[in-house]
């Protein structure tokens, strides 16, 4: 099978046949070339400093333009990238081969909520935090939370099958999608699903698609549902003189039949770093780590009785104080500093951030062996992420390294952590995806049999691999 | 694409060729043939009085035994349908074109229970039953609950994507697997995911294979997702005497923010048939229709308010009485009636049974159209199910009508009744799958351009059409 089938086409003949046809299928005002003002962002994402521009941008607006745009590039065999809203950790979104970058940002409409059946259906290019608010308002509650809730859009965080703080409770953007809209690589409409709790008609193509990086198919619409949002909540955090104490709290309170809705963990760099970025002084920032806790229900006197069992889980690991967030401008304030971690910790120089996950109860062990890859090799890793999934995320700093010393070390200190990351049990991404950036790590994750087999059904979605190319695979 | 492309192989082809080759590869007590004694149960499930006898019964015990079968049988082009515990309600475990019934009977261990990572390892052939009363001893919950749980198998729930009552509250079989072995057509033996919350490295083969029913792979080995067990339940059973006031009660408690871990709903004749079936008098069985209603959690005092909300919204609907199940020997009465539901109405003549499934709030025009078809057409249709899930089983009987009138008259009112299910956004199975019986009815349910991609699908996984032939899709 070969999914890099791409026919070489030159600038000059994209934009003498491609240009016209796109103008037609959309407005000439859709369709971005490199002197449009905003080009240049359509080259990057969130992925470290990798940058590669399109030769054309184009913008739909419904389905049906959609798909004619993919059977125009099919036809022509240009490539064709979908985008989001551009927040991606691995380089999903990037027009690594050139052609057309295809954006989905005009498609932003929330369709329906659907307030007796609990669904609502969404177009891709929905802001994540825009479509939370707006069901919130409704007393419903779309739970997947990706950090970049603020600027990516549902469409990436299905594409990439994001995650957040509280799939621990509530589960992953895969658990509340129970319909697709999606065009064929070829241009045909599909339809999977609907506002259905069940449904075992033929093959699940939906889950397929979800997690897929936009390299099978470009989601159109999606069904995705809805719960009741809960009540009241209470944010804690816990500030640990020990690391591992801070580790072994993680499963020590799921022991106790708690399942919070975030159990975040950041270590002291990370601390240090925010406060550093946020110009803002946090309680005991020279604790080896802190836990945010979070519980949420309708009950407010169980919450009560959670808070008094987590703070002696924490006291028994020599918490140094168990700070409860009491007001929501208080919860609010934890939450931004958590979220601005990542920001933070890139901030300080360059870097390569991984997604490591493991089983919860290994935890310690990650952490552990991660702290002494970093020091065998006399690099700066600063981990953050969510401890009650087991997914943390390790950034690595080049800081003062010279770029030579940086270059040959860093693959293999990942190589490492992502070998040890297996040996517990876990895999090489949580949350962020393969993408372009974590390709060449594939094998460590997968034997050559689910590889091969992976590759097959790229092949069957997209014969000639114009959809989102050079994604996933390693480069043969 | 040709999903059908079987090499026809006589029998005694067979004995002389694969017969020794299989007895080498288990051993010759667990390769059976026409003269065994329980070698008509391989030829049936519990769908209908559907009979397909296979040539050869294989009982192997490992995974390699599983990979050894399935390359024997691929070299010699010999149809290859793998089997559960033989519960199934669409005939997916029937050998409808002969060869070999791999069945998985022997590979029946739980391999472990991993509490503090909250996962399972199982075999395929374990007793859904066996499996949640094993882990519920270590205070661990497996929601996914068939019917059928006493026979029905772990891997048979997963071919199937087997949902049940709790799916309302809890999800189906699919929110729980995390992780799988298995066997592809040819051989290999493949891994995807494992004791993780968040795995996003690669396509979901994992979430592809579950729901499709054997043709794509052979599941050897399940990582399953534990919860906490509840502490506490309540169980209600209420009588209405206007169905569509009782169909209209479903949304009305969810609308007040509970989410009962059932919600089912018979109607009279159901009852009716239990009453005769079982040889027990039932409170209110003059009743149009009663719901079976339970909710759990960890607090008592919240249940007892939940009760209170229920039974205001039943008031409301003038339901005759709120019966609470007090005891757990009562409440057990409850489910052991509501469970045998299929198998009383089932024992009253010949019959055909529809999975239909429709958002729940439809509920009501979907019970209220269904009678109308029977109406219509002079027959007898008799539903119960889940109602909060908008998933309700119709058995259509066969009574007294003649065999003419009978088969000319099914296929059209099981149409209508689909195509009504479709209008008010529904599908054609919810948790019994399409298998051998459904299959004519497919296209009421997915258009054309959905049924070529998993055709596509199908072929990449099984180029020769040997695994589980003859299943979900239409004869051309």
């Amino acid at each position: 099978v070969n999914t890099e089938r791409i026919v070489a086409t030159t600038l000059s003949v994209l934009l003498e046949r491609i240009v016209p046809a796109l103008e037609a299928i959309v407005t000439p005002a859709q369709v971005l070339l490199s002197s449009h003002d905003d080009f240049a962002k359509y080259g990057s994402d969130e992925t470290e400093d990798l940058v590669f521009l399109p030769d054309i941008v184009v913008r739909p607006e419904t389905t049906e333009q959609v798909s004619e745009i993919l059977k125009l590039c099919y036809r022509e065999k240009v490539p064709i990238t979908p985008r989001g809203g551009g927040t991606g950790l691995s380089g999903g979104a990037l027009p690594v081969r050139g052609g057309v970058v295809l954006s989905l940002e005009r498609m932003n409409k929330i369709l329906e909520i659907d307030k007796e059946n609990f669904f609502a259906r969404v177009q891709p290019g929905v802001i994540t935090q825009t479509f939370q608010e707006t069901v919130e308002a409704e007393g419903l509650f779309y739970p997947p939370d990706p950090a970049s809730r603020g600027s990516c859009t549902i469409g990436g965080n299905l594409a990439e099958g994001a995650g957040g703080p509280r799939a621990l409770k509530y589960g992953v953007t895969k658990d509340y999608v129970h319909g697709v809209e999606a065009v064929l690589p070829q241009g045909d409409i599909v339809r999977f699903g609907g506002k259905l709790l069940k449904d075992v008609v033929g093959y699940s193509v939906l889950g397929l698609l979800i997690g897929s990086e936009g390299t099978l198919a470009v989601i159109t619409e999606a069904t995705l549902r809805l719960i009741s949002l809960p009540g009241y909540r209470r944010t804690l955090l816990v500030p640990f003189t020990d690391m591992a104490a801070a580790a072994r709290t993680v499963p020590a309170i799921m022991r106790r039949g708690i399942v919070p809705c975030a159990l975040e963990f950041m270590e002291k760099a990370c601390i240090k770093a925010i406060e550093v970025h946020r110009e803002m002084k946090i309680q005991h920032s020279d604790a080896a780590a802190q836990l945010l806790i979070e519980v949420d229900g309708n009950d407010e006197t169980q919450l009560e009785q959670e808070l008094e069992v987590i703070a002696e889980e924490c006291e028994k690991e020599n918490a140094l104080e168990v700070f409860v967030a009491e007001t929501t401008a208080k919860q609010n304030e934890v939450w931004e500093m958590r979220r601005s971690a990542g920001e933070a910790v890139k901030s300080i120089s360059a870097y390569k951030e991984e997604d490591t996950v493991v089983p919860r109860a290994r935890l310690p062990e990650l952490v552990e062996g991660i702290h002494e890859i970093a020091h065998r090799w006399g690099i700066s890793i600063i981990s953050y992420g969510h401890a009650g999934d087991g997914n943390i995320h390790c950034n690595i700093l080049k800081r003062d390294l010279d770029d030579g010393y940086w270059n040959e070390v860093l693959p293999k200190a990942i190589e490492e952590i992502f070998r040890l990351t297996v040996r517990l049990g876990g895999t090489i991404s949580g949350e962020h995806g393969i993408g372009f950036s974590q390709k060449r790590y594939l094998p460590i994750a997968l034997g050559h049999a689910e590889i091969e087999l992976m590759k097959h059904l790229k092949n069957t979605f997209d014969p000639l691999g114009l959809l989102n190319p050079g994604k996933i695979f390693p480069d043969s």
